[in-house]
Formats: C-alpha cells, structure tokens, sequence
C-alpha cells in the first residue's frame, strides 16, 4: 500500500502476429507495478502504430484498438508518475522518428545524471516534449545512431552515458531490444513461446502468456532480437556489478514471480522466519496485511508454531475512482479498505506483519481496527527495516520528514502506532530473505549507502 | 468465480446529514454482491433524489453526485443482472411517486411468483418499465395504501401476497423500512452508529462505515425507523420458517461478514474441516483458489495437519473491460486470472480447494495449471457439494446441462478436470458448517428441494 | 433562441426494415424540437428494443447501437425538458408491458388535466416513474385496454380523458399508431416512401429521408399503421376545432417545413412583410438575427424596398457544452454567439427583425452590437406580438414576472433594449401570416385566451 | 462543405488574468477553422501548463481545467488534420522544454521544406514525436536560441530557413512573439482590449472577445510582447511579397471577419456580382447554398435584379458523430445536411450558388434536390475557378484525380453535375473580389503558379 515503484514493462518478438494482444495480457500481469498510465506500440510490416492513454490497461484498451495494433512485434509499458500531476505526455512507450526511421522505447528504472543528460542535449539544440527519462534515451539513441552501424551499436553506446536504474526495450522496425543496467537495479526477464520471444519485468507476466522463463537479461547486457535470431552484446556487463532492488521482493514484485531465480512469495516467507526468530512472542494467531503481508506472516507462524490466521479481509474494489473520506474521518478510509475479521481476532493476542512502515498512519488505523475486533493484544512486525534514505532508482519514498523511522527509534514508533510490540526485520536478516538470488542487492533506502555515488 | 448473486442493499437514517456518502461507503462493502449497475436514492427535508447508472460504484458515483444527494435518508443498491442485456432500467432503487408521494426501494433476492403477480396487476391496468421484482413490489405496496394507514402498513399487507426471496428497503419521505421474507432466504442485518440507524445485506458493510452491528431483520419482519425512533412489525413473523440461504456461507458473502450468528470465515474454514475428515489423502500442501476457496483451504490443512500453502496468485485487475482471449486460446484465461506459485507446488503432492465446481472448465484449467508448474499430485476438494437443481432464490445458477454434476459421476468428473481425487463437501456436512447460526437454511441447488414449492 | 418546446417525433413502418436507421435521420432534421434527450424504439419480429439517454441524437446513438435496434418499426424522439434537472428517466420513447404485451409512446405537447388523471390513477394503485406526461397517457391505454378489443380502440377511449396538447405516437409488436388531439395545438405529419408510411412533427423530417409528404393528421385522428395497411379512426375528430400552436410558423418549426398547408417560411416572410407595412422607417439595410429572424427580414426588405443585408453571423459551435462567460461578464456571451458584420451596418440605418422579444436581454446586447459596430440606427421589429401569458400546450415560456412585456410598455422596452424605435407584430396581422394553413390558430401566449379552459 | 484548411490561433498577453478563458472564447470564433482536436497553453507565473485533445472546443475543455490554466499569457489552436488518422499526438500548441526553458508553439499554414528541415535536424540527432510543422519549427527555434541573445532573435533566425505558410504564435514565460511567413499566405491580426494584446488568426475573434482590431502582423513580421511593450522585428519583411491565400475570401473565413482591409461578407457578395455580369441568365430566384454560398447570392441577385431566396436549410447538428448513410444511400446524406425550401423553388427557374466545386458529387445532388423541389431550371454558378492543382500551403486539396476540373470541361461538368447552366468565376474576376485588400494574393490552387517554388 505505501509504497510506488514507476514501471513495468512488456516485450515481444512473434512471427504469428498478434502481438499487441499478448502484450496486453502481459500488461494485465504487470499491471500491479504502475497504474495511472500504459501504451503499446506494435510493428506490423516495419510500420509503427500506437495507443497509449492515462488510466489502467481495461480502461485504455478496447478490442477495435488492440486489433489495429496487431504486428509481429509490441512493446508495452505501465506506469506510476511519482512526481506532478499524472500527464497523459508522459505515458509510454515513447514513440518517435529519428534519422533511422521510427523507435519505440519503455523504460522502468530512475536515471541519476538526468540533469547532465538533458543540459548536454540541450545545448546541443533538443527539445523536450515530456518528463520522462525515456525522452533523454530516445535522443542518445538518436545522436549515437549517426555515429553507430545499427541501432543495437547506437544503443550500447548511448547506455554507456547513462547512470541509474533502466530496464530498457527498445523496437525498431526489425529488431527487438532489451537492455539492463551494469547495477541491474530493476528485473527484467526473458521467455519463449514456440518461436517467440518475450522479455518483461516479471516473470508472472510470462506465465500468464502461456511462455517458458528463459533467463534474467543480464546485468549490463544488451539482447537483440531480429526475425528470430537473438543475439547478445555484453561489452556493458564487464563493469557490471549486480545490485537488484531489494525491495522488489519485500514489497513490488508479484509472489509468483521469481527475480534471479528466487521466488519472491518464499523470500517474503523466509523473512517472516527472520522476523520470528529475531522478535519472538507469545501470541494466539499470526496474521498478515493483504496482500504484501501475508507470505511473511505464513512465514512467522511457521517459525513460530502458531497457528496462521485470516485477520484482514482486503475490499478489491478500491481503485482510482475512490472517493476518500473528508478531513474529519480520515481515520475511516482504512475501514472501507480493510475489514478485521473478529472471529479470527476477538479476545486474541495477535502478530500482525506488514511489508513495511513508511508514514505509520496506516499502521496506526490497523492496530486500532484490530484493537476494536477483539484483539486483546497487538504485536506489529515489518518485513523490511525501518526506511531512512530517499531512492533514487524508481522507488517512490516519501521526504525523511514524512519517513517516520528518520524521526523516531522504534520504540517511540511503536508507541505512535499504539501496538504492544513492534519489530523490524534488521539489516543482517534482510540480506538472508533471498538466498537463492544470483544477484547482489541495493539497500540504499535502509541504509542510505548506494551502488552509485548520487 | 462461478455464481453470480443478485444484489446487496444499504440503507441509513442519519440525523446528522451526509447519509448518501455512507451508502457509498457501504456499498463499496457490498460491491462483491453485484457488479453490473448501482444506485443511490436519499431524503433532504422530504425530497427525494437519485442517482443510478450502470457500473461499479466508483465508475457511477463522483463527488459532485455524492454531494449533490446529501440527506438524512439514503437507501442504496448493488445490483447482478442474471438475464438478458446490462439494463439500465433496472438499475436500483427503483424511485416512483403514488398516492402519498416518493418512495424509493431496493431488492435483494427473486420472487417466485413474478408472473402471476405481474398478472394480477396488469388486469388492474398496471404498465412495467423495468423487469424487476422492485417494481412489482413498489405496485403492491401502492395498492395497499390505498387501503392502509401507513406505508408500513401498506408494506405489511403487501408482502403477504409476495412468493419467494426478499430482503428489501423501502424509503418513504419520512420513513426508513426494512423488511425481510418470512423465509430468510438472503441476509439483512442492523446497525448503529450515534443516532444513525443502518441496515445492510452483510455486517462487512456496518463495519465498513464504523458502525455497530445491533442485530439480523428477522424472517417476516418490518423495521421502521421514523426521525430515530425503531419500531417493529412482526405480523409476518409467526408463519416464519428460516431457511437462510447456505451458499451465502459457501461463496457469496465476504469473509469477515456475521451472517446470522455465524462468521462466514468460520463457516467456511470449517467446511475444510469436515472435507479432510471426509476425504482424507496423503499430500504436501493444502492451497486454496483465491479468493473463496482460501479459507477453507486452511480449515483443510489445520484438521489434515497438512502445511497449507498459497499456491494461486489472483490478479487483482480484471474486471469488466477485461479483453477475453479468443475462442482458440480460452484455455489460456486462467492464466492471466491465475499464476501458479512454483516454489509452493513444484514436485508437491497438492490439495486444491475451491468453493464449488459448475461447469468444471475453470477447475480442469486450474488442475492443468498447477501440475504445469510441476505438482505431481493434485487432489481436489470443493467445498459445495455439486450443483444438480436450479435456484429460484436470487442465484443464477446455470442450466441442468451445464451443471456438471447433473451429467456426470463424480468419477467421471475427477476424470474430466484431470485431478487424482476429487471430493465434495456431502449434503450432511454442508449442514455442519455453520453451528453458530441461529437460522434454518435453503439447500435447494444441492437437493433440489425448496422451502417454497416452486 | 429566447423560447424552448418541448419534443419531436418520428415514427416508421417499413417492410424492408433498417427502421431504426431511418427513425435516427428524421431525429437528425427534428433535432431543433429538443436537444436535451433523445431515443429510439424499434420493433424486429414482434421483440421490442430501445436506446435513449440524455444528449443530442449524434451524440446518443452510435452505429452498434443503431445496428442492435435495426427493425420493421420503429419511433423516436427528441426532447426538450421544460422543468427540473434533466433526467435520463424523462427520455422518451417511454416503452412497456402491460396486459397485452411492449407498448412505446411517444408525446410531443402539453396536457393540462395532468393533476387530475394522475390522482385518478393513483387512487388506482398507480405508481409513476417519470414526470412525463407520456407516463400518463400510458396508463390510460394500458386501463382502456383491459375493456378494449384492440390496442388502437384502447387508445381511441385514452385519449377521450386527456385535455390539452397532445401529438403522439404509439407502437405495438404490431402497430404504429399516431394520434393528434382534437385541437391540433402540435403538427403531425404522414408521408410515404415506397411501402413505407412514415409519421413526424414536420415534414422537414420527410424530405430528409427522402419520403413524400402525403397529409397531416387531422385533430382527433387516430392512424393506424398494420402490415402495411392504413386505417383511420375519426371518432374523436367530431368534436374537433383546430388550434395550431401559431408560434410553431414564427419560431420553432424548420423553415423549410410545410405545416398544415403553411410553408412556415412563407409565413416567416409574411409576417416581415406586414411589419413593414405597420412599422415603415426609413432605413439603409434590413437584417434578421439569424437563424429564426431571417426569413422576416427578407420579407420586410422586399416590402419595405429597403436593401436586405447579412448583419449577423452566427457561431454554429455554441452547444450544451459551452462555458458562459462568468456574471460580470455576461454581456460578452452574445458576442460569442453573434458577430456583427460591420461592412453591412457601418454607418448604416439598421432595422433589425427578431422573431421575438422574451425578457429583452438579448435585444438589448444585439443592439449595443449593432451600435457599437457603427449602426448610426437600430429600429427593432419582432415578428412575434408580446407575450403576456403562459403556454400550457408544451412551449417554455417563462413566468409573467420575466416576460419584458407584462410589465412594460412598448415604449418602455424600447428605451430598454436601447432601439430607436421598435415595433411588434400585432395580433391581427399574425393571424395573416399563415394564409394557406388549412387550420385554425391558438395565439393563447399572446393573448391569455386558450383554446381549453385551464 | 468541401474543403478543409488546417488550423487557427489565437493568443493573449492580459495583465489582469484570466487568459485561458479569453482564448477559450477565440478558439470558439475560430472552429470553422479546424474542428478535429484544440489546445490551449497558458503561463501563469512564468510556468506553463496547458491541456489539449481530440475534439471541439467544447467538447475537449471544462470549467475546471480552464480554471487551472489561468495565467497572464495564453496561446490556443484549433486543427483540421489533413493526412492520416486524428493523431492526438498531433494537437497543438506543442509545449516543450529547452536550453532556456519552456515554449509553447502554434501554428497555422504548411511548410514545404519540410522533408529537407527535418533531414538536417536528424542529421544532428533529433527525435520526432509528431508529424507537425510545429515540432520542426520548435526545433529551428532551440537550435537558433543557443547561437542567439534572446527567443526573439532565435525566432527570427529558425523562419528564415522555413519556406511556406506559417502564421506562428510562439510563448516564453515572459514572451508572447506573433509571427507571418514573408508571402503572408495565412492571416493573422493583432487587436487590443484595455492592456491586453490579442493576435487571432481572424478578425472575428477579436470581435467575439471584445477586443478592438489594431492592424495585420505583416508578411515578415516578427511581434514581440513582454509585460505590456509591443516591439517589432522587421528583419524578415525586406524580401516580403504579400500572397494571401485567395480561398480564405470565399470559403474559409468568417463573414463577418475582415482580412486585410477586406471584410469577407463583401469579397463573397463581389464574387457573386462579378458572375451575375460573367454568367446572366433568365431566372425567377437567386440562392446560396448555406452558409459560404449565401453571400455571393446576394451579390449575384443584386447586380442581376432578380430576388434573393433561401432555398436550401442546413441542419444545424451535423457533426463528426454523424453517422452517415451506407453505401447504397449515400444520395441520401445530402437530404439529411440540406432540406429545400420548396416554396421558393416550386416552378421557378433558380440559380444556385455554391463557394465551389471540388468532386462535383455535392453540387449534382444539390441539383437533383433542387429539382425534385420543383424547380424547373437549376443553373448553378461557382464563386471559386475550377480547382486544377494542389496546394502546398496548408489547404487540402484532393489529388488531381478527384479534381472534377482536372478531368472534364465545364460543358462536361455541366452535364454530370444536371444543371441547365454552369458558370465558374474567372481567374480575372477572381483577382477583383477583394479591392480593398492590402496584399497580393496565391491562387496557385486555381492556376497551378505558386509564389514558392515547390
């Protein structure tokens, strides 16, 4: 609930066509990654067309518009705008002619030189139609292709002055392009289908289009895709040094996804037995904030040997649209959201565990819902540490005077939210949640220190 | 998944004003009862006014229209279309003037005697505009007032001559009535908060707008609520024989709604209980399909002593602009509605509950799913038992020859969704499930024995 | 511009169907009858549908809609709402069930014994939906009906009760029926096209869909449309005297409409023509304000053999839509709507021809237009005599207080609106415009003398 | 009816506010101008927001978002797409960022280097988002900025490399700069009201915002506003010739709008003399075909003595949602568009003006309609030449092809058109209807010589 990350991302190479509506779907498995905007872009004999709108993929795309999208190539992006207003500009993939013809680009990630960036195109004579970092890559694309052979070259180039998060596809005419950072900030992931290929954020979204994970596009590593023939440039992967987010299996990803080869529902679950082993306390249930914090609690009680409960009843139809409550009864919105489940909590001692605590005020509501169920004891876990430094990789982390861990101890927190205990998972734990990952992680929003000087 | 339910209502008398917001509120609660069209219907100083539409809540209502129907009276209403086209028209509450001025009423159930009904008024020269049930009743009620003192009286008469299943709202310029059939087919309970009185389908609603939950309508009986002042009408009480619907326990209802003395999660859990008493296997994990077979699925492993698992991941943004795959690739639906959790079900014997099993098409694909992801044993548990006789209630049960249950053995079921075992919940347990209700039920689908004859 | 009515309607039969198609371009050519709801009825083999929602007719139906509609038969009609907020529930064609199956009525016109025939009804047990008169007259055939042998005797004994204006169409699975009152306050029209008979408000509304205009319905009629045969009941045309609303000729019919014999731009001309002859000035340049005051202008040129000029040009954009410039600056919104052309008026005796004067507002800003454009003159002519008196036949006109000429003299309201001199059209020569109408007039707004004693 | 141009602007510097409103009210006036998206751009406290769409005018702004684009400065377009689908990609203004911060830019005309501009852009690594003139022009005007002192200068150098038509409006947050091509093929005027400065493509919108006309930007002519002070760049006029776009006088522009010292209601009247003297004929009345046909009937009716009539209604409401006929019916769309008045055609010998004939197809069912009212000669007269080539600043024209003039003699079009005469205005007379103009002209559509080489 706390926290938004920008984007998702969706890829495919498919000589049966249809590629726009696979992307669609894919879309739909990715949708829980950014909500305000998303787009597709498809070739269909080398020509591009494209839709993209501000709203959720059910609302941006109806049938006559995926079928005049159809080609055998498609690329398509959701978003979460994390600054100003929610501009219909800014939706992607970025389309755009260039001296070579016509690029899309969808981007998720969060570039740190942008200022640099921009001020050296600028001087150079760019303008710039949006606010996105995908406009800054269109034009080191743009300007590395009159130097570069083909726009594969141009982009491996162009990323070489890029610093930051991006998880990158690009389409041209005939070739498909994936592209991932040297840090490999945010996931990107590769599958086939018969003959086709299919790069995404999560590997949930290749499931959901009936597609075999492949492998992870590696750290730095840029896959080409041209009629069927996938080609890799590693010349960025030498510098590379793999720093995944690791927030993206505390809180972003899907549970069943699997990020570098761990699954992430079991690196949640894993870090409810940390948080077990770390704050042990007699209780009569253990349960979870839907959704984010349900794996961790199934964790805990395992660990714990007590008994896993349904304590939370999560209304699924809250979205956009929500009118929320006035001023005077702010406190209420979290009751329309959330429905304690007495029976489950009444006259109980009980452990709830959230994936995080970011303002508190949330946490604050939900001790209080389950106080007033019954509950004659409320002991809150987080399954990350307490949030001290900004991101600047795509996460969308409050300033430090709205982080409540940079302005309290935890004890002090604990007291805010009005529960009986509260603990965190500690730095240490955080790094055992994914053992199975083949990557290294960035922590930076726990511990302030990042894989890039920023 | 399967089974639609008719509708969900709310209604509120509230001295301080704002009741119109509350209905939204609450109906957001009770969205899960019917997302076709909805509505609400409020009294300022006597006035009535409305606003319906097709849609969910949060498509139909904004703020200026939620403002715009401020009162101290508000009735509202979730409605499912079971037949024909989404109409317009029948969107509720039906709002209507007759011989003594506004009235406003909404409906949650289905009448069995519609047509004779409908008759009898059309010899009376009667004209209908929509194909509901409201409609006919409205007509009932108008009639007997020309007889009876009052709307409540006019209510009490009216119902008398209706067949079937109603929980019903009638709102008169300065009178709140809620009544429900002496059969107790559908649910409708009462609240507080303050000086506001509140009824609803489901107490999830009460909690939902921080409400109390006072007590259930009893069959047969007409509460009043008139500036604050609750009177009751139990004439209709003494032919009274409950017979709650028991599907509301199995799926319908949200889990953390009291249904009748009885937690719907309770209800539910302990239908996986008695299933593993009953259909007992060896296996490595209990899952449950989100989001009503969840429940049960942890009554299953909690009684098996079986590790439950979360092995389905619900995507939680299809909705109705959802773009269905085409006829060659409907199988693949249910991959984009559900993803397999591999890391809970890979090499794993499974146990899988789902609340019930109609067609069977969704469970063979969920079946195929799961040993996709590598089960190597899947063993279903539903936890209705099958489905052979239609509902005349208010659930839109499909026809006969799309029931599987009436075409096939259980045998040969097992065989048709591709599962190692298969298990209902039998019609002596069904009637275990819900120990703490102070109700009678209907079991007509399982049976095809109803209260009424039909 | 100043003065609203309330509705047009189109009916069809037509053996080689597309009825609904057809119904949508009369309503295209009535749409300046209404332009706040519209809807369409259609009958295919016996079924009825319908589609109607508040809008204009281009903006209500789309093409899938018109296709899903398609039918042998089929009525329509374009609203225009006189009171209250504009409410779906009030859009017409009103369709039902009654006794003996779907009926859909459509009414364009007033009844002034509403009060008394909805308290009848309701003392039967009525219950009302809408504030339309439509509703009403439903009733009324659905009750004669239960005595009645056929739908068209229903209707022929319905109308018997109803006092006021009423031309309307009624359709059966079987029937199409048209009725005009035995006044004749409204216009209804038959024409052919092939085997198709066709009804609408105007004959404008033939030639659009290419039919020929065959003769009006007389006052007190009843068409009746079966298979293609043509029958005629004239019980109710005995006690007939023909009362055409006179300002149908002056402002709301389409120029190029012939009714009851009149082409109403003849009329238009006529009425011109006698202004010139009662108010003669001297004049450089004779204009209209567009569209309604143009054919006056034309006349008062060509009588008074003062040059007719363009003065005025229109802004064919403004619509529901438009933003009116806030209260301090509400003299600016003519000048949006009208633009003055001051090659025409500079330096120029202007006489300028409106179709009416209402509350004087709008005259006022035209002549400080025309002034401010260079007119060194500006006599107004309206070719309407003053309205004194409220309509009760289904013309908007406003409460006395807000008419300019109850409470002012001519004198008067020439000072107001600014004009050097002004004249209106007087009672005796309006009843010389329309010298061919075959009919006989009410003046009641200009006179307060009714046909009907209200 | 036939031929569309691309655009209108208009732009306001207001010290006291409210300007988005003011140029709401503008692109009103000018929406005959371009009807398929709009835009507006405003600068409040040197920041810019703007918002813009697909669609009318109002039909793409509210109140609320007109009330959050208030400013001091605005600038708004009004677009007719000429190729490929409505792109809303393509709206305007276009806003952007560059080395100095923030422009918005409006433009009306076509460029026909355009091919070779963009080359050159993305030879230096530029990226195209659109397919707008606007985009490229922005690009000339960043790239000039980095060489140039001021956006003043940077403008004044990036048009020097444009060749066609381009009436521009470019916004700074401190600047407002109008600007002409040096052959002024597009109008643009500049007006006052109180301290505020206007620029409209038109004259009309000045009139409709209560503003005073002031004078033309010249051809060449570069008009700076900053904070009150009106400067003017004259640095490109030198190698001005003035060669206004003749069809703005016979088709495009507003009647009451006067262009260059003409007023448009006279050039058309002019027009329609000059064929009365060219194309006499015997005839009983003289009509325009509504609305750009009306004035040259009058002018045609006044040299030649015969009277003037309406003889054709146009139906107000259709627009882009009107569905038209099908194939087999598309005669019939004209019924719907135009209703004859038949009384003032029935026996008469008529002559029929229209502003010009493109594909001959409108004018033949004109006649056909005509005809079919009665009238017993129809002799159509044109107040264009015969279209014979294609324009290349911004009108679009068809392909040769479909140019009835490209193809058949006059004698010919005659003939397929069914008139009984047909007169076309001569090149020579053509260069007579606008004497009080200030300029020269381009009638390259009509003689294939344009004042550019293309």
């Amino acid at each position: 609930m706390p926290i938004h990350e920008e984007c998702g991302i969706f890829g495919i190479y498919d000589p049966q066509g249809n590629c726009a509506r696979t992307v669609y779907y894919g879309l739909y498995a990715l949708q829980h990654r950014g909500q305000e905007s998303c787009g597709i872009a498809a070739i269909n004999n080398r020509e591009l067309s494209f839709h993209k709108d501000v709203g959720l993929v059910g609302e941006v795309f109806d049938p006559e518009t995926l079928n005049r999208l159809n080609g055998t190539m498609a690329v398509g992006h959701v978003r979460y705008a994390t600054t100003g207003g929610t501009q219909r500009e800014n939706a992607q993939p970025l389309t755009l002619n260039y001296v070579k013809g016509t690029l899309a680009v969808a981007h998720n990630g969060n570039l740190v030189n942008t200022k640099q960036l921009r001020t050296t195109f600028e001087y150079r004579g760019a303008i710039f139609q949006t606010t996105t970092d995908s406009e800054l890559i269109a034009y080191a694309i743009a300007q590395e292709r009159l130097r570069c052979d083909s726009v594969e070259e141009a982009v491996c180039q162009a990323v070489k002055g890029l610093r930051g998060a991006y998880s990158l596809l690009v389409m041209s005419p005939q070739k498909l392009i994936a592209v991932r950072d040297p840090w490999g900030f945010r996931p990107l992931c590769m599958g086939r289908r018969g003959d086709a290929v299919i790069f995404a954020s999560e590997s949930c979204a290749l499931n959901a289009v009936g597609a075999q994970f492949e492998r992870e596009v590696e750290p730095g590593e840029i896959v080409v895709v041209e009629g069927g023939t996938v080609t890799s440039i590693r010349e960025n992967c030498e510098s590379a040094t793999s720093h995944m987010c690791i927030f993206e299996y505390i809180y972003f990803a899907r549970p069943d996804s699997v990020i570098c080869g761990q699954s992430v529902h079991e690196a949640r679950r894993r870090a409810g037995r940390l948080l077990a082993k770390a704050y042990p306390v007699e209780a009569d249930v253990v349960i979870g904030v839907p959704d984010s914090g349900l794996d961790a609690a199934m964790g805990y009680a395992e660990e714990a040997g007590i008994p896993y409960g349904i304590g939370l009843i999560k209304n699924r139809y809250i979205g956009r649209t929500f009118i929320t409550p006035g001023q005077q009864s702010r406190e209420q919105a979290v009751r329309i959201k959330l429905g304690p489940l007495k029976s489950c909590v009444d006259g109980k001692r009980v452990i709830m565990i959230d994936d995080s605590i970011v303002r508190g005020t949330t946490s604050r509501q939900i001790v209080s819902l389950l106080r007033e169920a019954g509950a004659c004891e409320v002991h809150m876990r987080s399954s990350a540490p307490p949030f001290i430094a900004p991101c600047f990789f795509g996460t969308d982390i409050p300033d430090k005077e709205n982080l409540i861990a940079c302005r309290y101890s935890v004890e002090e927190i604990r007291e805010l939210i009005g529960a009986d205990s509260l603990g965190f998972l500690s730095l240490e734990d955080l790094h055992k949640i994914a053992p199975d990952a083949t990557c290294g992680f960035c922590d930076g929003c726990f511990t302030g220190r990042y894989p890039i000087s920023v």
